[in-house]
């Protein structure tokens, strides 16, 4: 029996990990669920999986979450201290499935545990990888990447050592957009933006997807993760999503990691790891699929796999001015504030100017995305 | 430094592998190396590399042998007695690819030093799977496969545990008929079943690709390597030979191993192993290539997967006979006495015949090849 803290317990990764833990419950004792504002939703699943505690990070929402847990015995919380709380809580497995910058300062907290972390939140890699990965070799803590790609990549180092990697490549859907001319991408609206061909996900992480900048994101979480240093980290273009990355080896090999667009399948590598468990995805059948298809990217018309890359090579805080420059541009996007390509430019234009100082911990990490957040605000404007 | 033994030098497995020890000559002590008949060409490989001993399987070459070797102090014998006695010289790694069932004795006596053994002689396993797999047990050798989907399926399973996989699936190219019809199939030429579409390989095998009996051999192979059951194993037609094969597990994840059709992939794989060595083959492009397609295996048109599929089911002598029926119909294929349908028609007729016994030890095998041998000539003077 092993305990698990799932944090985003009512988002796309946290549902499905609550749909595996089902179907095993006499395996797992669940220590805390966390949600951003769903209290309702938030303590049903409390109750149904008998949490210890329950917390909001919008402490607004804590009412709510007291009256719907009133009489059951778990404990509620609500706002951000609590979330850490819930995060430090010890338990073998913490599932880190908060959306956004949010997420950094309950990862750190469950990294200081030195247990498991199943890490989907990616902003927290993008904006304090150094920082992260040194608490992770501090603590000892076992991190498994949850993200399809890099849990795809995890699986084909098994048995490995990076030495021997030639290449890393990061599989990218190409979004819905992937066809579209500079001129249709212009005028690309939010509902447009929100058709994900293959994956069903929150919207932030469906609109990075169609501006690429998901895939520059994944870049340089896939380059903390995994150091085999930027030149050997590629991204190939392949509409089907079936083959979710892959890494090539010194001799010529290359291994992939293929399956179904259910969330599932790296989640329950996760939970299993480093044995498997079953899920009930169906099984891959190419004869049915027919054909995969793989292309270049167009960093002409998807410039925000080009402006990652250039962030992690410049360093120190420029991947959170990226990541906290899109964080503001696609609110505003999904507010119907910008058109679709300013989402780019204005992430560019905010790498532009002076970067805030390079952090050297959580604190400075903080600093520099609030100032780079005002600074693309104030772009915003001026958009 | 390692001490190496190549059974099968010449042939297109024994001159790729001696490329990369080529690079790499240091760590690498030849003690022997044996081809069919080539006695000048195994004489100079053998001084180019240093060789103990230079053996010809055809007792009739060894003449020629002893001349080109004259002076070098490499001990030059001939026959199938010495064969067996290079294979046995304990080499840390012997590379057993000699073609057909002519390897079965060596590929034995190679085993029963519990080294490592490369093994590239497919018809050993098919024949004497049973007894061959008892022998590995009982020395301790370590099997690594070298064809390419073997070994694909090894590096798939790297690390996990055979009891976590769904489904193995073996890759085929579909050989140089895959979208000819019946009545064209019965009028293919010998020159036309010559040109394989991916793989430049003997001319034995390259039939073998295009009757698709080479991938029921494989699939009997990929039984007795990974024991899951003949259900768990299937065949999908990949006409690029991009993906080599494939590991499905429970979760729903499926590792496939790709790589460029050049046999210096598995070979190094196998000779670094559990670790990589460079290999000069170009990287892997996959928008270069573009379109990677599948299609199910069409076992009306190409009989000798299910033959084979059959064979494996009925056990005892009947993968032998499938072999030996084969070899024979293949070589008259060859000499151009019968048509290529008649290929499969002639393993299909010889399986129906009374099957000799099971065999419990190599004796009783070669018994058993004899006798199918025998049925199948027979069926040649009737077809």
């Amino acid at each position: 029996m092993r305990s698990i803290t799932i944090l985003g317990a009512t988002g796309s990764i946290g549902t499905s990990t609550l749909d595996l833990i089902r179907q095993d419950r006499d395996r797992w004792k669940v220590k805390a669920l966390t949600a951003n504002g769903s209290a309702v939703e938030l303590a049903k699943l409390a109750r149904e999986f008998g949490a210890e505690m329950a917390v909001v990070a919008d402490p607004a929402r804590l009412p709510d979450l007291q009256d719907a847990l009133a009489g059951s015995g778990i404990a509620a919380a609500g706002g951000p201290e609590p979330l850490c709380e819930a995060a430090g809580l010890g338990a073998d497995v913490t599932v880190a499935a908060i959306v956004g910058f949010a997420g950094l300062a309950p990862v750190m907290a469950a990294v200081e545990q030195g247990k498991t972390i199943a890490l989907a939140n990616k902003e927290a890699l993008v904006s304090a990888g150094d920082i992260l990965m040194s608490a992770v070799e501090r603590s000892g803590a076992t991190l498994l990447p949850t993200d399809s790609e890099h849990n795809a990549i995890f699986q084909c180092l098994e048995g490995n050592d990076l030495s021997n990697v030639r290449w890393i490549t990061l599989t990218a859907s190409g979004g819905p957009f992937r066809t579209w001319s500079h001129e249709q991408l212009a005028i690309a609206t939010r509902e447009q933006a929100l058709k994900h061909p293959n994956w069903d996900m929150g919207a932030k992480i469906t609109v990075d997807s169609a501006t690429m900048l998901n895939k520059g994101l994944e870049l340089i979480e896939a380059w903390h993760l995994f150091p085999v240093g930027l030149d050997a980290l590629r991204i190939v273009v392949h509409p089907q999503s079936v083959i979710h990355s892959m890494v090539e080896y010194r001799d010529g090999s290359t291994l992939a990691q293929l399956g179904p667009s259910d969330m599932r399948v790296p989640i329950a590598s996760c939970l299993a790891w480093p044995a498997r468990m079953d899920t009930s995805c169906k099984p891959l059948d190419l004869p049915a699929i027919g054909e995969l298809s793989f292309f270049a990217p167009d960093e002409e018309r998807f410039p925000a796999t080009r402006l990652a890359r250039e962030a992690a090579e410049t360093g120190g805080s420029a991947p959170i001015v990226l990541n906290a420059a899109n964080e503001v541009a696609v609110a505003a996007f999904l507010r119907g504030e910008i058109g679709f390509t300013q989402i780019s430019e204005i992430v560019a234009r905010t790498l532009d100017k002076a970067l805030p100082k390079a952090p050297t911990c959580l604190r400075g990490v903080y600093d520099a995305d609030s100032q780079a957040s005002r600074t693309a605000m104030t772009m915003l404007e001026h958009a």
